[in-house]
């Protein structure tokens, strides 16, 4: 199976309390690709200037990732510069240029209109549409979103909804959307006009899965060294994405494992600058750092006899 | 086995968004007693003023709270008025007028002086160390603290630390008494000052539980309704400190499982206001409610044959 992911291929200033990065790669569709090609192929849609270092872009197609759909185009490359307070849980946008992005037309190579899953990052959702008008095949259709859209292009946010599988926001971005502020009332109100599932991450304290009938809870990762948290939420995706995918399955067994996968690559994603992490983590680390996930939680329900309570 | 806690009795006078309640049923002891005497006997030390409704503790009386420790005073009793904020994170307090509590000296009677387990609710160090004096053969001490104390009492608090085994405080608690924001960077500052477990309670986001060399996460439990958040914190540490004393033990596996019952209870607790809920749940419901934390987290870590990642 292979994985459709538009969005932004951007460069990232970033400052933290502990040290700064200077034009690093960034951008939902990087992000989320080097997190989903250490599990599944990956064909990337996406624009980028002529400044944009595409070599750099090079361990993504080492690894499966079909980069013939990032067009380059003359001007400059979506730039964002933000610095992160004391606490990461926060931090203050100090530039955002569009650039060719603020053009962005995307246009899905033939080859890959035959994707079985597809994610749509973070974009006008009327591009999202103009995606999804392209691809018509995909079984599992995830998108993200944010409260510029919510606020400035919610019909046709609304419209999406009745299009996608799985909605992946983040806790804020669900209450704002649904007007509602109880989480669970908020999926629901989601649910109600399309998706069959919704995601809502919530940074350090995790994310939960919303089905039909069930709920996932995985927590964050009680890291000691939160570096630099940029693109956490669409590494997660990409650990989410690409996990699913791989297994071919949509059972709740499937989708609980590439949640505690897609909160891994979250992790993981935190620890270093830019996608460096997610560029050299290794398999046995992933899977240690599952297994530590599954430690984190486990607990025996079992009462010993005698015990009325 | 029995517990022994120490806390404030109290009336308070809650708004939130679903209604209010008048000068009903609060205080630490009071919520910790109502949750911990459901799995423990509890003996409960505390003061109240003439004005107190002593008889509607009687449901704590009739499930084994030993209520012989509470003095009545000529004044008047602890009163917190509050009101929540609409998203129920956050909350205004509107009134406190400490009463009779001003000049609380916890007396401990001889005959609770051989407790196993003792919660110290949230007093003023000082009297905290007071109460360990008189109470010297405990084997769990667990204590909780507000940001009152650790501004205005910090020397005192850092040594009662040095007498606990189990500091139970939120997350903003700990980041302020240990003077860092990484969570489990606070929690190893505590520990070296003596506490073998600091359990960090994040509301909403759920609870965790730092050991030396493991951790344990379990969730917020996701409500429908919260209707009154009120004394979730104490209600959370009865159901935590009763299930650990009828288990009498200190395994991982006792307080992982004590952990669920602990956030069991503190879900209870918000469905309404004061322990109105706390006197009713059943048995059964409880159990219900620790198998569904247990479906909330559970995932099948396994990956079949041929899954390389």
């Amino acid at each position: 199976m292979s994985i459709l992911c538009v969005g932004s291929v951007a460069l990232d200033s970033v400052e933290t309390p502990f040290g700064q990065a200077d034009r690093v790669l960034g951008g939902s569709a990087v992000y989320f690709s080097a997190a989903a090609t250490l599990f599944s192929p990956v064909q990337v849609v996406g624009v980028v200037g002529d400044d944009y270092p595409l070599a750099e872009l090079r361990f993504l197609a080492d690894r499966g990732a079909d980069l013939s759909g990032i067009e380059q185009r003359r001007g400059e490359s979506f730039f964002w510069a933000g610095r992160y307070h004391y606490d990461l849980n926060s931090r203050d946008t100090l530039e955002t240029k569009l650039g060719v992005f603020a053009d962005f037309e995307p246009k899905i190579p033939e080859l890959f209109r035959d994707a079985s899953h597809v994610f749509l990052g973070n974009i006008d959702p009327k591009l999202q549409h103009d995606v999804l008008d392209q691809v018509t095949s995909a079984d599992v259709v995830a998108c993200d979103t944010m409260n510029y859209w919510i606020e400035g292009n919610r019909d046709s946010l609304i419209d999406l909804l009745g299009r996608v599988r799985i909605l992946m926001v983040n806790d804020e971005e669900v209450r704002q959307l649904a007007g509602e502020v109880n989480l669970l009332k908020a999926a629901r109100w989601v649910q109600s006009r399309g998706p069959e599932f919704v995601i809502v991450k919530k940074g350090e304290h995790g994310a939960i899965l919303f089905a039909k009938d069930w709920l996932f809870y995985v927590p964050g990762f009680p890291l000691e060294e939160v570096f630099d948290p940029t693109g956490a939420g669409d590494s997660f995706a990409g650990g989410f994405m690409g996990h699913l995918a791989r297994s071919g399955s949509m059972t709740p067994a499937a989708l609980r494992r590439a949640m505690v996968y897609g909160s891994a690559l979250g992790s993981f994603a935190c620890e270093r600058f830019s996608v460096e992490r997610l560029r050299d983590v290794r398999a046995d680390e992933i899977h240690d750092r599952v297994e530590e996930f599954r430690k984190l939680t486990a607990f025996e329900a079992h009462v010993p006899a005698g015990d009325h309570v």
